[in-house]
């Protein structure tokens, strides 16, 4: 008896962690989902900051792979999504000269649905804090500020970044 | 019969055009084969490198992908394949502080397969340059230079690298 308490205990303790390991984080206070499965996307391009010290990586899901090689990218077509993901710059140990990927700082997106997001140029902004991917803002006004650092590149469909088209 | 000609010329320099733009990179002077579809690999890293001024994108093939998620990499598995893409720093027109890629100077691959390249610490160096991706080397020697600056990380498995794990 106290075997098979003991056992499913064990169960439920092994369960709740498999749980907690799978777990979803929840949306932006904009009601963005978090996009599962964006460490399986594609390179869209890289960038290095010397204004905050961070290398970036952005990523795209299949419809901005798509759109970037197709150089269909202003407008972006509805469906495109960026992760910007952001690293703290660190000093790779064996060759000084080179900045590698320090403390994860976030993940952040841009999800394009002219419609929806018409208020902010079609673009749905979101970030998760953090490995513990803590959605950033308060209420959803957050967004204001991703689309006002955006707007002088509404030329460029509000994207500053440039896709490497690799050979 | 003058139409036909022309017409028949017209389709040979299509059909020519379409070849050469699918055409696959010469391998390498030590043999190593231009690994096709590298373009849609999952990250590895990203990296800057101040001593040549060059951004870098550090894409995996399948096998290292789910090595380094796995963390097993040290020795990385027979199989693994990385690809690190060059490009020149160039500056974001519309953010100062912000490092973009620039010209795309080269495209180098690790290959590991301990036997086959048990010469040089079990992995394959190879590099095809510029946008016409010709093969980098006068001969097979050129990859004693390659071994020669990954010596220093022989403890690392001869990885400078260090992947990143995505939230």
């Amino acid at each position: 008896m106290i075997v098979r308490t003991l056992l499913a205990a064990t169960l439920a303790v092994a369960i709740a962690g498999a749980a907690l390991a799978g777990e979803v984080p929840p949306p932006a206070p904009n009601g963005i989902a978090f996009p599962q499965g964006y460490q399986d996307w594609r390179l869209i391009a890289v960038s290095h900051r010397t204004d905050n010290n961070s290398l970036r990586a952005i990523l795209g899901n299949d419809a901005a792979i798509a759109a970037a090689r197709a150089g269909e990218t202003n407008p972006w077509p509805d469906g495109t999504i960026f992760a910007k993901l952001v690293f703290k710059d660190a000093t790779n140990p064996n060759w000084q000269a080179a900045t590698e990927p320090g403390r994860f700082v976030h993940a952040e997106f841009m999800v394009k649905d002219a419609k929806r997001f018409a208020a902010t140029g079609g673009w749905g902004f979101a970030r998760w804090l953090g490995k513990e991917q803590k959605p950033y803002g308060e209420n959803a006004d957050f967004a204001q500020e991703c689309f006002g650092c955006h707007t002088p590149v509404a030329e460029r469909d509000y994207v500053f970044t440039t896709p490497v088209i690799l050979p």
